[in-house]
């Protein structure tokens, strides 16, 4: 396909987004829940997108990885059991993987096609998934937290947008039901969409959040591929406030591997801008 | 111009940008310098273009205009004298006049006509150039600065990347130059381009400011319209180390009429990336 000028553009609510040179489409197919592709770029790497969306790219996916991971992961003491519902790309369980005193990784991602199609090509990603500490469960994340109960020290929500497949956890009752999933001293970290572009998502959801957690602290980072390079994750716990304990052991060996995260940033992502402050009802 | 499906993209290194829906161009133009064009956005607003890349938005121009302003304005204890070089938007200048202090700021822009056409389009911008304390030099900012000793508290280069019209702006000479221009306690802070997007940019940089300057200190941020949507500065200055003295009743008076600035943010933004500490050699 060499000397055809392709280009792939992604537009947010119809306005604005990124535009990538793209050198080949290495697969495109369509699931039971959506429509799976994955780019190659020169840029950045092998691009997946889920309904003609950027989902994770080779070269900045680990911007989003991190974040959702090592903050939480940091502030609990000794995360055994872990949960990661949507992120069958596998780089959310990588990075937790990365945590010495994980007994167990259940990934929960209710579309199977996305695992293999990430395993065939984003092996930077999926290979994590091989791992023997990793448990594979295809189904409706929805139906899988409500029958869990006191059974996780970290649950991470790696989902895409209240749109689509990802719909559902986005409500009160997953979220109370993901609480009641949680053992005492438990930690759940969602993704919760774009500061800059996706104002109306956040305040949707930040209010449901509060009634399912008394603990709810937003934290933001550069995410290069996603909506306006800005994005956010929140923290949410019955008993743990963020940065009251942070593991300065377990940090400083987690920064030594990391492309970003140390224990200054893990304190840095929670000073938010005022905008963001008062999106999130700080 | 209503149906026509109007779309504006900038590609950085001809591999990756951003796309935005255009309604309409509200001017063109060329000076002795560079291309300037206006674009009128649904999301962003007007957008200001120099030689077709994004300058400025109405959107997020405050996203950097806060940033380059608000964090050495507030590590001096009482800045009366001014320089910005560059920035002929007018959108760093109406930041640095809201520090009750100022009794002068120069604005040193070498293209007279990106004032102008600033004035014309981008009022929420350029309104604060008319304040009396403002100080237009439309003048080449390298020789500006080598004529100008001990005479400023704060010099902002606001300048474009480092190539075209703002090339000479990333000199050891022009540092040193600028290093004398300063009062004794001052500061300089300077666009220093996006750790995702200009690593070799940053590289190149970050000695020759080393050179001329024994303190020498990155931070970052969100800059949605930027490549990576991710943006540094560097604040220099030969005595005053960032974060040692934060005028903690000035800050919080400039939060509250800031769309981001915080104390806590200030702090904030000094904690960076592992990646980005080794840009810049941390």
């Amino acid at each position: 396909m060499s000397g055809m000028d392709l280009k792939y553009t992604e537009l947010h609510d119809d306005q604005f987004g990124i535009t990538m040179r793209v050198k080949n489409v290495l697969y495109s197919g369509k699931s039971e829940f959506q429509k799976i592709d994955i780019l190659d770029t020169e840029f950045f790497g092998r691009v997946l997108l889920l309904d003609g969306l950027v989902m994770t790219t080779e070269k900045d996916e680990i911007f989003y990885h991190e974040m959702i991971a090592h903050i939480p992961m940091i502030s609990h003491p000794a995360p055994k059991d872990i949960l990661v519902i949507g992120g069958g790309d596998g780089g959310t369980i990588r990075e937790v993987l990365r945590h010495p005193s994980v007994k167990r990784a259940v990934l929960c991602e209710i579309d199977g096609e996305v695992i293999e199609v990430s395993k065939k090509f984003l092996p930077q990603l999926a290979s994590a998934l091989d791992d023997p500490r990793v448990d594979i469960q295809v189904r409706d994340g929805i139906e899988y937290i409500a029958q869990s109960k006191n059974e996780f020290d970290i649950i991470l929500i790696d989902s895409t947008d209240p749109m689509g497949p990802g719909e559902g956890l986005f409500t009160e009752e997953f979220y109370k039901n993901v609480n009641a999933a949680l053992k005492d001293g438990g930690i759940m970290v969602c993704q919760s969409e774009s500061p800059f572009a996706d104002q109306k998502e956040i305040k949707m959801m930040q209010p449901l959040l509060k009634k399912a957690f008394p603990i709810v602290k937003t934290y933001a980072g550069p995410m290069p591929t996603y909506p306006g390079g800005y994005w956010s994750w929140t923290f949410c716990s019955n008993t743990v406030t963020p940065l009251e304990f942070v593991d300065e052991t377990r940090a400083d060996e987690i920064a030594k591997g990391s492309k970003l995260y140390n224990k200054d940033l893990h304190r840095a992502v929670f000073a938010l801008p005022n905008f963001v402050k008062e999106l999130v009802g700080e």
